[in-house]
């Protein structure tokens, strides 16, 4: 909670042991546990008048079974490394999830009844405010994939006893994305990943697709590689029993198909339709509290197993990685596309890899793309620090997200640019967990040529652009490419690092220093009459344009943005300044959040006349120069519209 | 082929019948058909210098089978309404489908021979620029989506014979994309689809995550409820016999795992990995040719089945659909949320049923979110026209791409606005495929409140301003809302609606005209000193800024934007010219892509100043009129933006 200060890490509270077969008395104040969860959901979603009681009571015997027999957890310090994982996939069913920390005594009573509220961390759907929330959920059919990250990280980076449960919905398991995290959970033989389905029948609006047919799912599991237990997901001994089947499982993970009852002991509730996301009748609380076998209080009294204490203590070197000095010619002034030419995408391969060999908990990741994106050099180099994830860029994202869960990793994830919108859900929600995430994205824009466009990337720099905090990185030429792999890994949260297919010349000496929000003056003059701003193939282009011009009598300022967010407003200003206050800004990307609208937001009280060159159109297969020409975005376009911005048409 | 004229929809050529069951010479030219396509592929691609050969040749026999046996194909007018269906959702392989439509007669070899040139419409991966295309693939794991759209259109809607065959590899089978069709396909018994998967092991840069193991695919496709058939992918008997068996196969879709190998036929790279995409020497054509049974050409002579010509003729009417007039009262000038309001999201539900009564083309689909986003009104009144696609949004999406192939229907896709970030690859596939589909999201920004960022919107204007020729509305109001919805209809193309979830006010005449592009100054004054821009929520809030304003002395004007995409530049920059050339906007969104940046992009050279409100960070669960405050879009901060915009601090 907010207020509740967090324990160091070396101060590990031991738990009371459990014996591994309860006590039929355990057992029933396990069921009492459920009850008193119950009515702890039915209470704070009235007080809070909205919010999903019948989603949370299903799963009450999977909770109180998880929490207060199963799983090794850390009351005083949650995110202890050697601590037990929980997902909640199903977000919405958070006030359970609450309830059993309220239960553990680890949220005061004061704070449940304050749900929803924005005084208070216990949100509508679980977010990493909480010290015991590792990944935020709400859209669901995300929380396997960030729960696969974390069983990898403890089975093969960690090497620690940790095990990671998920609670998922029935619902949800409709999700791609749940398919694409079993997928890789059971070719990587995540044996420490225990999936709980549950199973209650009801969605939002009507019946699952599945109902209660427990076999569909069950079979859709096991064909997915799953050990597969079905059980009824309200009775505590089958409960009990399943987890104890999974921990017995080795070289798969084990997914417990859990048949529940919606609303689950809520009378005249439970089972029906159109009681979802809703509060019920406080006074249905009673028929629950008559259900107690012990009749007293027990908040705080129970606790989990106790943790095996053998996860190694990591301290990530954010902020303190160098990599070695990149170590390129400077290509010829001309432009000419084959002398001393390296694609950015090569640079971040080379980078990566020097990153690698300076942090063993550098991991790369990727979809099938590696030789594509370069990310093959860390696997070549460190084997041990790259995933194969193949093609499944929903589960590539999930996995990272929940590899850097705890500080365990610094993940860099890639594939081509364009693919990062099959994540885009993702990446938002990664946002909304704090992440510290790097993505890098190749095969940008139309110079990608040939493939045409459903390879190219056109709306990466406004996805990405549009995650709170997030800092896009797009290089020119192979040392600003290191450099960014390099600032990325040292920044705290989700950074994008845009890279091109074509090989380009390298302009910057290889001691030339970035920083974040820092541009380049890379071409100037005496009394410039414009400012050309660019980034990656079109700087190329802005250059060519400058040198036509100047043979035109016309001088021009170019900037190589280097970042895009934060944007160098700055030196944007001064230069525009300089340059009869006038910009013109070119992008291989479509207009809506690239570079052109960020440059004139950043200018717009400013009295700066902008003028933006972009990607109008859906573009063809072609040869990269040709289209950048077709598109708009070529070094003739730029003289053409660095001319009319001097001389406007009547 | 772009020059190829369109046959009319009358033009129906019949085909020569084949007999079910081929003498032995057919089986021989159609493993002829095939050694002659792998030759076609190999020339085009060795011609362009680039392309996949390997992944076409595994697929020759399959391909071969399709077109030259089993589908019932017009050559003359692909898309005749009461042909079968072809996705190739490998789009990758596109070489191998355009060398089977060159042995059809219907592609010249000059034609081929531009594979990936700009003036060539036989792209790098395939697009509907093709008159043999429906949707663009290309981006892996969708394909099975639209083909399972296309499918339900033909059984459920069409109620034809046509059936739909989709080509997959055995690497996008890790895309989650495929399940979520895959679940679709059996929920709705779809026993007109049939899925080919050709499993040639390889992957670009190893081995997929199945190797050769069929079992593990036929298994998935069967706990998916596939009927599964496992042969020998390059057998052109098991082939025939697999479609056979499928066509007998009733009440759900069928799945062919075709056991092939990557490069068949190529002496030296059959089999053999990193042969992906790239050209192969163009001498290994000889010994293909040396395979062939009949040593003649053999272009053009080989036909289809022939068609069942049962498929209904259909003409859409868009631009010509009316609704009955909206019947909503004027709500309070207080902008008392209680009187006379109405969610955006609810009148267009309303909407939908009344375009719903005029026209049974018109489908509701959706997201197991019916009754948040009001589509549940369509499916009461008009069940036949609603489809409920479950917790899928890849899917959702791609149903609706499928539906409206062929002009079959007009789909009206809603969710919340956030979730679609989930299909934000297959809209920009849709744009590829130049889709007629309609989005409508809802519960959009802070003010939905309680429910906590998971839920809010706040990306989706980007998201869907980013689609090239896209069309964004964003009603204030019940009366605006009913109209977007029914311009939305009369539109081809891309459409987004964005909806609120808050009940507001109605603020228009039931006969007020509403037009794309078009904007509404909705408050006036004589001498304003700034022009404030708002659309849904804080449209409100500017309303309620402008009186607090106006009470201190300072007129303003405030614009109802209407439409976001496209924007309406003049009225924008002829009210700010009136407005001491100052802007304020205000939305409930991030910055990147948003109104924002659209304003400043549209007056980026016009002299104006624009000061704009967002939302910055990750929002926090609360009451929405806390939140609006808090993060900065509420009427209060308006009022502090106009005053300083009026009196900037030195």
């Amino acid at each position: 909670m907010g207020g509740v200060e967090q324990s160091k890490i070396c101060c590990i509270v031991r738990w009371r042991h459990h014996c591994e077969i309860m006590s039929k008395a355990s057992t029933k104040q396990l069921y009492d546990l459920a009850n008193h969860m119950r009515i702890d959901t039915i209470r704070m979603t009235c007080a809070a008048k909205s919010g999903h009681p019948t989603s949370s009571c299903s799963a009450a015997e999977i909770i109180a079974t998880l929490f207060f027999h199963e799983m090794r957890l850390s009351k005083a310090f949650p995110k202890n490394p050697s601590s037990d994982r929980f997902v909640l996939s199903k977000g919405h069913a958070c006030p359970i999830l609450y309830a059993a920390w309220h239960q553990a005594g680890h949220i005061s009573t004061e704070d449940i009844m304050n749900l929803r509220k924005l005084t208070c961390d216990l949100e509508g759907h679980p977010t990493p405010r909480l010290d015991f929330i590792d990944v935020a959920t709400g859209s669901l059919g995300q929380g396997l994939s960030c729960a696969a990250g974390m069983a990898y990280a403890g089975k093969y980076i960690d090497k620690a006893s940790y095990r990671v449960y998920c609670l998922l919905g029935d619902g949800e398991c409709a999700e791609g994305s749940v398919w694409e995290a079993a997928g890789f959970a059971s070719f990587y033989k995540l044996d420490n990943l225990v999936a709980v389905v549950d199973m209650n029948r009801l969605g939002q609006t009507q019946e699952t697709m599945f109902g209660h047919q427990v076999d569909s799912l069950s079979k859709r599991f096991q064909s997915f590689g799953f050990h597969v237990v079905v059980i009824d997901g309200n009775c505590v001994e089958e409960l009990l029993s399943a987890y104890s089947d999974a921990r017995q499982t080795t070289n798969r993970p084990t997914a417990i198909i859990a048949k529940t009852l919606k609303g689950k002991g809520i009378a005249g509730i439970e089972d029906e339709n159109n009681w979802h996301g809703k509060p019920v009748p406080e006074n249905t609380i009673e028929a629950i509290r008559e259900r107690f076998v012990y009749k007293t209080d027990v908040i705080g009294k129970f606790e989990s197993k106790p943790l095996i204490v053998d996860a190694p203590d990591v301290k990530l070197p954010i902020g303190k990685l160098k990599i070695v000095e990149p170590a390129y010619k400077i290509g010829e002034k001309t432009w000419n596309f084959t002398v001393f030419s390296v694609a950015t995408r090569e640079a971040y391969g080379t980078a990566l890899v020097k990153l690698g060999d300076v942090c063993p908990r550098i991991f790369g990741l990727d979809g099938d793309t590696k030789n594509s994106t370069f990310s093959e050099k860390l696997l070549k180099k460190h084997p041990d620090q790259f995933i194969e994830c193949f093609i499944a860029e929903q589960n590539l994202v999930g996995v990272a997200v929940g590899l850097q869960c705890r500080d365990r990793v610094i993940p860099f994830v890639s594939t081509f640019a364009a693919f990062f919108t099959r994540a885009a859900d993702q990446l938002r929600m990664a946002a909304v967990s704090f992440a510290n995430l790097k993505c890098v994205g190749s095969h940008v824009g139309v110079s990608i040529g040939e493939d045409g466009p459903s390879q190219m990337g056109l709306e990466d720099i406004a996805l990405f652009r549009a995650i709170p905090s997030s800092v896009v990185f797009y290089p020119t030429d192979a040392v600003a490419a290191e450099r960014a792999t390099e600032l990325a890994a040292n920044i705290r949260g989700i950074v994008f690092i845009r890279t091109g297919r074509l090989a380009c010349p390298v302009i910057y000496d290889n001691n030339e220093v970035f920083e974040i929000g820092k541009g380049k003056i890379v071409r100037d003059g005496s009394s410039p009459k414009a400012l050309i701003i660019g980034a990656g193939v079109t700087l190329y282009e802005a250059l060519k344009a400058a040198e036509k011009l100047e043979s035109e009598n016309v001088e021009v300022i170019v900037m190589d943005l280097f970042t895009i967010k934060p944007l160098d407003e700055d030196l944007i200003i001064q230069s525009a300044k300089r340059a009869q206050n006038r910009i013109i800004t070119v992008e291989d990307h479509y207009q809506a959040g690239g570079i052109g609208e960020a440059v004139c937001q950043a200018v717009s009280a400013k009295d700066i006349h902008v003028f933006s060159l972009f990607v109008l159109d859906v573009p063809h297969s072609g040869p990269p120069d040709a289209l950048l020409d077709k598109y708009g975005i070529s070094a003739r376009c730029i003289v053409d519209a660095v001319l009319h911005a001097i001389h406007p048409p009547n």
